[in-house]
């Protein structure tokens, strides 16, 4: 089961809906309390009532179209995260990229590569994410600014999972590689984070190990870079970063939880005004972002 | 199924509970977002699930104890009611009563117990509602005060009979009876309204026609007045007060329809501080509200 | 010093804002915590600041133009009340017109004129007002309604007079006149009331049993009717009337009661879809609404 | 003009008070609106009240002992923070206490302790942070925890310095040590941060360059270290540092910021169960934290 949250095209109020191929089945028209997924995940687990049978009888009534939803600029986060979490260090690939962003000898992304402990940091709250079709925004201090492909995971107060996500953990690459302590500098910012564009529900039954996720960056109807990275190559267990990430740190309900990328453009790559970005996990969706064109650019373009 | 609404004993936080027999089991522990009966009831209706089944689920951990919440004051109203409107002339009983207090002729009370339109008035916000077990207040300027025992409907803002509750009232019989227009202060004012102590689930099994009410005032160890009413003489029908309360007049969830008393009190009868109203309508259970005592004369009795 | 509440033309926001002339200046700009006036009222009081020289203070920054705001139907009640209250038969001819509604000897009306204790009903919750500009709802199974102007009182919860406003008690004539207990039903309803446009402070110096009250109402380009009454016919004071809602029955900050009405129309005229209804003090300013013409007319209208 | 935030020992209700010498008038039952100082600040901008002014009037009715609040653990933080953010490396005493901590050669902290960029983190959110009086929590993963004293900055969502309370950034040296990317779990976890007790409102002509800060940690009776630090040693300037947490990073009023240590125990000093953290700033007062004793702990010294 799919699930989607997005602004009703008639009077704009917030909708859950049932993702089915192209079509959306409003669940909040049915069930008014349920306008996030958590309400709802709630209720099944206690009913002990499946994602499948729930799909079933909540497919009722019109449908509206994601395409056209999508088109109109209505999609919001699927689900409303208080708090966005981040890993790091997770993939072979991401530790020889990082590996470049500084001259610390006895680096410590090595270290954190083969320690037990993940690198686990704070990436945004729910005011700094972008709803999936929304601008990104760059930083206007860093000259080196790239998108981090990410599988997120959605997880309950109790540190349940209840279900995946596409994430973009935008990133600066130069503030960071100033000095690992900019870390933050370099990750939390405004419009920083996207996720979406549905929660793929966790019934037990699928194999994320088995997913791909990939990377296409768009630039003037070319295709500025573009990238794809098997979770066959990560080299963490959710379970754990779970586990880290609740470690005498109490989560709420709806926090995602991004599990770090492995896929890095080459170091002469930087994202650009007006750049799309397109990541995909193919049982969960293609997260679409425009980096944001500021002010003064549009200004001048005319 | 009957739900509940209580204070945790251990925490204070709102509840919504499950009652079966005198054990209740926390819904809200199960699903948070659960705090009030309509949530759940949108949620069953939409996933198909019947309140038997419900009930067989949500039965589960430890449960707590009907009667010692009521001891310990934790009870409170079945359903966040916005608000509470209250039908008169209902019964047969309840117009004779009534032309009592008034010596208007070509009476307003036998004219409305015949004409289609039905008696409804605003009876209390939520706030103006005593949780059963709390005192009910008599107004300072009345001089005759009598409970009105009455079925309640749980409705949905779309008008659906959610299910049922016992009700509770409370009037001034001498401010109404000097004239009809006075009729929201002898009906409105603060701890004038009381329901529950449970919410009887509308499965469509039900038989109301067949339920009883009845009234026992106790004083100083004594019944100071008892009454019992059979539903059968009720003279509307719960669809046509519901169909008349929603003309052109919309209503929220959990609002409250009072269907009109059939027991009265004898005239020389009115309540007095410290008397305790107990209203019982079997399959649903008791409700208990002792008179509040005025602040002044617990003063004097020390 | 004069406020009205409004949406920001620009976001949609809601913004209490000052009205000199024309002008309106935000004050939620300046303060945002200040949404409506009460909270505001609260804190001259405390900091013994008058509105005079608040006024001075806050007519800052760049204003929008009233008549715009009208024009474009961003106006809301200049209070946010969460009940509305009204009291009846307050002038001398409000007794004589309501004689006519009824046929019942011993009539309810004289009675209440000459008594102690006024008429005061429940009249509206926010959900039922309809902001100065937007369409009054008629009553489908009505067949005779009137607006009935008034003054109305801004209370806070302890009931202070906080100021002034105009109001709209729209009514059925021949709902109440079938019989005394249909009083809610011919006063609560949808879109039943209207107040505004402003909301005039009360400072101690203003004067209103010099006021006047006047109704013009509309219909095809023509005055269908028109009336004035002078505050010098009103018949309780303000003080009583608050003094009788607050017995025993709290209130909340923002309460609006509506002091009943001294104009009203023949007994051949009735509200029609369509027509325009402007109710004006010319201190506080003009209450427009039209009546709403329902789904059907609009379709046949085609 | 000092403020604090306090639960009224009669009914519980959040309060903000007036502090005067061990005076605490409530301004909360003066004006219900304010029960948080940003909303307060606002409107005494925009009437142009001195904050002087404000206190004289609101120095009014019966106070409550400040001393009897802190004793029946009733205070709250002085205002209410969505999100807490500290510098760091911004005293020379820090920057040499942090090199003990890693061995990393071309030092991070040299780095930032000349850099024009300075060290900024993510702290806490409002729910992580614990009420002066309440306990700190130590993690459960660390051997080696300080608290870390500091000015804390209040700054309103446009970034003006609204006043000044004591902050305790209570952090992990050992996991931090290990690696500066495990910052952010260094730092952020359940009851990691405090401050209060008091907020001093910011009127321009406090000189917070010739304030101190002390910190003292008792131990079963006895001091288990003490030390001092004067502002004038403090290497960054406040509007700096807000200036870079501003960038690109939209804060929210009442957020706070907290300046950095410069004091750092001996490296064989960790915190232990049952500790008390006094930290002092003479115009602000003194924060008092005991440290956590866990569960396990209280059942063993039984």
């Amino acid at each position: 089961m799919k699930t989607i949250r997005y602004r009703d095209p008639q009077d704009d109020a917030v909708q859950l809906g049932l993702l089915e191929g192209d079509a959306v089945y409003s669940i909040t028209r049915q069930v008014p309390q349920w306008t996030e997924p958590l309400a709802m995940w709630y209720a099944l687990r206690a009913l002990d009532v499946s994602p499948a049978h729930a799909a079933a009888k909540l497919a009722e009534g019109s449908a509206v179209s994601y395409t056209q939803l999508q088109a109109d600029g209505l999609l919001l986060p699927p689900v409303v995260s208080p708090e966005v979490w981040a890993a790091g260090v997770t993939y072979e690939r991401s530790r020889e990229a990082r590996n470049a962003e500084t001259t610390i000898k006895d680096n410590v992304y090595d270290r954190v590569y083969t320690a037990d402990r993940p690198e686990l940091f704070f990436k945004a709250t729910y005011a700094r994410v972008v709803a999936p079709g929304k601008p990104l925004g760059l930083r206007s201090d860093s000259r080196w600014m790239v998108p981090e492909p990410e599988l997120g995971l959605v997880l309950s107060a109790g540190g349940e999972l209840v279900g995946w996500t596409v994430g973009n953990d935008l990133s600066s690459r130069d503030i960071e590689g100033e000095n690992p302590l900019y870390l933050p500098q370099a990750k939390v910012f405004a419009k920083s984070c996207s996720f979406g564009p549905a929660l793929l529900w966790n019934t037990g039954g699928e194999q994320p190990e088995t997913w791909e996720i990939e990377l296409v960056i768009r630039r003037d109807n070319a295709i500025a870079f573009e990238g794809v990275v098997s979770f066959s190559q990560f080299r963490r267990s959710f379970a754990e970063l779970i586990s880290y990430l609740r470690r005498d740190n109490p989560i709420q309900d709806g926090t995602v939880l991004l599990t770090g990328t492995g896929i890095v453009p080459p170091d002469d790559f930087t994202l650009q005004a007006a750049d799309t970005i397109e990541i995909a996990i193919s049982p969960i969706g293609v997260l679409v972002n425009r980096v944001e064109v500021p002010l003064e650019m549009k200004v001048t373009s005319i």
